[in-house]
């Protein structure tokens, strides 16, 4: 099957031209004429750096991971979807038959193919073959636009979901990028009575602040570690300390911050190996928790996305069209603080 | 020391008089001048029958449990609380030497004291001592009216965190009396993305149905079941069903609502046994959780109302000052559908 | 493919004949040679009465779903198994697409399919064909005889996985049939420092009673609950009572010997509905757990096996050839109190 | 109360001596014989060091916090325990009245008193006042050799716990320490099939290996992944590593050794800060769990040990009298590898 994708032909240098996707629909699959795609920080991290730790683009790969569209062929075992019907899509494609998935933890089956992450092809082109099982009906009250947005989502649903939090708990999380945006989101929708969000750059922070019950902290003005013995008490802290930062810097103060028995929760991802104070988590008997993408988390954050409870809509900066995909990749590696979410359509 | 308070003299005998309260301040205990009450079911269930099951009233007792007040004196070891700080308490004081109490679940110690279940006295009354460890501060967003509010709040917070709820559950709740409501709010704050909420009364679906996210089911017109099909599909169901009606004739269709591998969370309390289906639980492989009182949660109810997160304010159908108690009482024991909570206040 | 089989054709009628099994090889599965197939009282039930609840026998249907045997041929997909491998075998089929089975719960799939389960064959019969992600290597310390006991071994080890014991907890298992026992292995594999069995046959009681941790009650001549008091004091209780008779009469009884916020499981299946008794499992505010059949324990339950900390040979009480099946199944039927589980060999 | 006890003067200097201890006999309280002291490595490193961390010994302080006794006098409110009876202790003394305790989770209340932790005395002296809610009456078939083993097994206790394991895990320990070996006793009690567990001294390994269920691995002869490739296959790994060896160069392989989705459980306490490597861990998705002391395991690891399901005994490698109480600890300051744990017994 020849199509036209946007192709990262190796580091720095993208096109966008014809590709052959040896794509064949079999029984449980559904074909998706594609609609919106957004662009994630690691499709630029592949694009800047060519590659992400131990994957590496040795050969041209199609970009894009964060997908929506409408179904245009189902496969004969399909039931549960009808062509004509709007969709999005996990990325991700476990084998089912393998240890990880039949324990329900199939994003961590070491089989796993995940769209753009070498050698497998995204989906920056305008129709996919995906198994039925992993894409997702979107009810009407659900754009294209959104329906783009819950692979992201999906990160800060599955970071939830491992702290098993509790309703009322106080929430921290650090970083304000785009994930640490989804974390807090999915926080305050999963039971947080207060997320504070901490990050030095204004911007970023002033977008997190539109919510009600994020309060943002500047670290570069005051600590979060006072701001939480304000709130919290000296002896206490947060229920929850999500990391959504990724710099080696902030491990002592996520430590500090959160309470006696609490619960931190890895998810951004540092470059390098940090230095860590086991000790000092041990004095409260964290539980550390860690996040890698996500799994059975796509029907319920289209359940909150739907019923109102969760408005991604605000954090959507720009549109770009499918032939202007290269200088909205451009934009995005160009990284401006008041960019939260860029997305391209292909099916306007 | 002598108090006036609104005493149950016996099964339908209701005073407004002085009685000899043996109240001393501990170290660890803090006086409260009490402001307000709210009017529990089983304040008026003691009232018209004289019993609760094994609690029956053989002496007069205090009534009332629901408190909030002012702090106007602490013990010698309490920090935590200072004179004038507004204040609501929990109702049960555990042997905190107990197992349960140890393990943390002092809710279900054996030994534990609970105001106004025989022979204890209730707060009903100007003033009261209690621990320091069960008494909580309130921020200055939330109210008296509200403070009174946090202990039946409380039950559809341990309903919750019983069930363990992931956020985007869709939840069922059994009933729509003042605990159903509760528990559908405490619900919608701790990650619901919908409760359908079940009742055959149609002016107490009305008064839930004004809160976003909670979708009325009146089971006397149309099938609970066949909502839950059309919602979640014939061979799923509902996340979490919460059954807090009590009547014995919602169990089989509580269990039919209920998705595989769901959990159905038992609030109310039937009369007598009930005929109960275990292999239907078993087929589905359902977890089942009771729920009795609360423990661990005023703390982060306060944090929901205070956030606004959570708003009970809707729910105060009428206050009656202390001196018309026994009107009030009369009132409740009338159950009006229209009304949820009514509430004395002691320090106009 | 014909192959000979032991052939249910209806109630009370049984035959050894050949049948028509439309079996394939796909590039998932493996082909098996059965060496040792148990039977279970369900096979027996279906013998007696045709049916188990929803389930009735319309047409001829083979017998069998607890087996081991040897790797004939595997399909081109698999890698985890080898031909001439020993193994024993998963007896439900799910769809590994469907929403149970991503959640790794996939016994709850409502499109199981489950040998000896109408309208689907079971093995006993020298050849099946299996999903390899539903066969397991058994290590050279494993006979086929233990194999072939891993299926009831698993339903023990899924009561005790629900259970979430701790180590120490003391246990009580109602009821010392072959699933009582199983049970109760399990849990003492599981952390159980005491495991208190009760019935009211001697017999099944003695054959409990040779593993060390196991305390037979007999409650025809002792109160369990007295026993129990004695044991863990007045105002406590069994850390976890595993409901294993089915018995509608034993229900009082399993909420009075559980702890405070303790646990019950109920793994035994009543013929009808019980009267149970919500408030007394309020009043502990206990976790009830069901069980259903079993999911992603076959491993587990294997390593037990091998590395001998749970020793199953003592309970196959008697083993026949292929060609004496119908005798098998008579005796199974006549119930004596002696046999906890009779078995027939294929592949001598 | 003026006491012989072993006195820590100061870094280097012990005495056996009379001092001066406050104790009063509160309501609550027993009062105790002492019996056995073990000698614990904090008891030592507070003799070699002077300090561990932040806590630094600035006055005389008696040593010891590993006892059992028996009860000599009991305050009025206490039930649970009679004159003459046999017992162990925690060394904790929390407030119960804190967030913490309160929670269940009172080993992480900041206010904890810690026998033998600056400025705490501990129980190396005939007598002491102990709460009763932390007094644990002792089974005729418990020693008080081995009651004076209950603290340092509860270790291994909480770790196990907090691991939340599954009958039939794979285990591993880091570290043939006393708190290793107490942790694979209490994870092989708790469920484990099999617990590799590895060190460079063989001495201790082989120690270890005296235990049915533990596999020794030297790995300065072997590599710890390589044991468990061919143990669990290449693409997997354990179901839970527990740290407890404290060396800084052990957490890559602790990360290389879990298998996707497993679980990590620190219980060694590195002297620094280590480098750890988040983006590995995250990569498995793994739960990190950390242990400080322990809290509600008494009474179960004193069920383990009455029962005999572990036996604690071959681990007491030599007794001394009190009055040889500094030879006592000049031996435990001289690590022979062969010592696990040494005692001793005041009340001959």
């Amino acid at each position: 099957m020849k199509s036209r994708a946007l192709v990262l032909e190796k580091q720095r240098e993208l096109s966008l031209r014809e590709i052959d996707l040896p794509y064949r629909l079999g029984p449980d699959d559904v074909r998706v004429r594609i609609h919106t795609v957004g662009i994630c920080g690691s499709d630029v991290h592949y694009y800047t750096h060519g590659r992400i730790g131990p994957f590496v683009v040795r050969e041209p790969m199609v970009l894009g991971h964060e997908a929506s569209g409408v179904v245009t062929e189902v496969g004969g075992n399909v039931s549960h979807l009808r062509v004509g019907e709007r969709v999005c899509m996990e990325p991700g494609i476990p084998d089912l038959t393998s240890r990880a998935a039949r324990l329900g933890v199939y994003n961590v089956d070491p089989g796993v193919r995940f769209w753009a992450t070498p050698p497998v092809h995204g989906c920056l082109t305008p129709e996919v073959i995906h198994p039925a099982a992993f894409t997702f009906a979107l009810p009407d009250s659900v754009s294209f636009a959104e329906g783009a947005m819950v692979e992201p989502f999906a990160i800060g649903m599955q970071a939830v979901i491992k702290a098993r939090m509790q309703p009322g708990d106080v929430c921290v999380v650090t970083g304000a990028g785009p994930i640490g945006l989804m974390v807090a989101l999915a926080a305050l929708a999963g039971g947080a009575s207060e997320v504070l969000v901490s990050d030095l750059v204004e911007e970023k922070l002033a977008i997190a602040a539109r919510y009600d019950g994020i309060i943002p902290v500047n670290v570069s003005r005051e600590s979060l570690r006072e701001v939480i013995d304000r709130r919290c008490g000296e002896d206490w802290g947060a229920d929850v300390v999500f990391e959504a930062s990724g710099s080696h810097r902030v491990y002592d103060e996520v430590l500090a911050c959160v309470r006696p028995a609490g619960v931190v929760v890895l998810v951004g991802m540092p470059i390098e190996k940090v230095t860590f104070d086991i000790v000092s988590a041990q004095a409260k008997e964290l539980r550390i928790e860690t996040v890698f993408r996500y799994a059975n988390v796509y029907d319920r954050a289209i359940e909150l996305i739907a019923s109102g409870k969760v408005d991604l809509k605000p954090l959507i900066s720009e549109t770009f069209d499918f032939e202007q995909s290269i200088a909205a990749f451009e934009r995005a590696a160009s990284a401006r603080p008041n960019d939260v979410k860029l997305q391209i359509t292909l099916d306007a």
